[in-house]
């Protein structure tokens, strides 16, 4: 069973009855499963989740957006995260028989559809990007919806599809595909938030760590330690067991250990199994032999 | 989704027609996916798979068994496993969905099922025992099909289902049910036999190791080797990682390193969530975070 995942950010998290009407938009589409929604309202933005075959999750993104875009208007919006449009990302991410080259196609052909038909810019990011230097999702969204109608006067940043026009009601949609990222946190028994800041770092890509490594540092007061919070975004890459390995040594040059970890949100079924392999040494571990991997997209009929 | 699992053994694992008549009982069966087959001619012994809802796996497990009896002859068997039946053991394995009491209820009703309907005498065993000197295998199946005519004259032998009677062609059939067992082995890096059977001796239960460890060492003459083979029984309660780790320690104390470990046949997700859990301290993981989990029992229509 071929399975893609999209998990589009949009820009409303206070009112609940417009959240739910878009989520109606994937809950109404056959063959789609709604995994989650979460909204925040500090950041007046919800990030929905939801899995199928790629055909109907696309149906699910193009009718989400249709909707999104019919009932939230970001001439008044405010909110704390940075965000560019009414839909503000769609990551499409391929999680089981998908190459990352499908994955682009997929996103390209949304974007093309979705600028034409809605007459939105689409900017595509990360693996979509058509150009180096709008891999970066800060990159294409600096200076936010506020600097958009400026920008796209711009011809470095005329959109790559829908019209290279401002349309203050809608911004514009950055569109992506990309492997799955593990969110992943550790928490270090200290106070000293020092110390997971030189950690952050050490292992992160920008300063010279790991390559699919991004890392802050983070205070947990409540609970009287510091966090080294981590997004990885190529497990397979830069695999999860090492880092975690080079964050614990790091940590013992200060005498300090490692009090616990998080995995926050979905976690990809290989990343386990890399996880499997590292630590027991299990080198010809493989895949199928995990006796649920044969249960998935079988009804048992 | 509920799964439920079934691994007999029937004594052919030479004659391959015989097989494939048998293999085909499983196969023909709706709603029953067939995982493994596997024959040993030393043994004269085959070792089928399939997994499904319970109903189905029950029904396929039923012609497996009439299909196997009209076809197998114990009068004539031999091979270097023991054995007691032509049929000789039919394991229920709950995995997804299930209790253990549903388990140990369904491998009854089966027993009384097919005692009474093919006239063969039955006994439970592990989880299925209705006495404590059956749960064992080895005590079940003592003497092995040449000293059955004779058990079977002894009322403490009495079968649990089916007729107290010796019958030549098929023997007796032993049901049980049990948690999925792990097959899992430790290489050490030195050809010393003495190092790993002192290292099985400290971790199995017979000798005062973990409860749900049985160990044995052998010599992996070509690798330059020796191995800890391990049966982990229940890995719930005697953590697979905890006793990876002794082994490890056990292992050190001779100065000898793991060059590597290897996990034999079918491994149940929840076995991966608790290495993850263990090696990252990932206390508060949860197994609906798993991306495909989702898609278990899902087929995206």
């Amino acid at each position: 069973m071929k399975a893609l995942m999209c998990v589009p950010n949009i820009s409303e998290g206070t009112d609940l009855s417009v959240v739910e009407k878009v989520v109606d938009a994937v809950r109404s589409t056959p063959g789609v499963m709604l995994l989650d929604t979460s909204s925040n309202s500090d950041h007046n933005r919800s990030v929905i989740t939801y899995i199928g075959r790629p055909e109907p999750v696309v149906e699910a993104t193009r009718k989400l957006t249709e909707t999104a875009l019919a009932l939230i208007d970001m001439a008044c919006h405010r909110g704390s995260h940075p965000r560019q449009g009414a839909v503000d990302v769609v990551p499409f991410i391929p999680i089981r028989g998908i190459s990352d080259e499908e994955a682009v196609s997929i996103a390209r052909d949304f974007g093309r559809h979705v600028g034409d038909t809605l007459g939105v810019p689409i900017y595509f990011y990360e693996d979509a990007a058509t150009r180096p230097e709008r891999q970066s999702l800060a990159n294409v969204r600096k200076g936010q919806y506020e600097a958009l109608a400026e920008k796209l006067k711009d011809p470095e940043w005329a959109p790559d599809e829908g019209p290279c026009q401002f349309v203050p009601r809608s911004g514009s949609i950055q569109v992506s595909s990309r492997f799955p990222l593990v969110a992943f946190n550790i928490n270090l028994a200290t106070t000293n938030l020092e110390i997971a800041q030189d950690i952050a770092k050490s292992i992160r890509f920008i300063n010279g760590g790991f390559r699919y490594v991004r890392a802050i540092a983070l205070s947990l007061k409540e609970a009287g330690m510091v966090q080294v919070s981590m997004n990885l975004t190529h497990y397979e890459k830069t695999p999860l067991p090492m880092v975690a390995e080079a964050v614990k040594r790091e940590a013992a040059r200060y005498g300090v250990s490692v009090a616990g970890t998080e995995l926050v949100g979905p976690v990809p079924l290989g990343a386990m199994g890399q996880i499997l392999r590292y630590y027991l040494q299990a080198h010809d571990f493989s895949m199928d032999q995990i006796i649920e991997n044969s249960l998935i997209g079988w009804t048992g009929e």
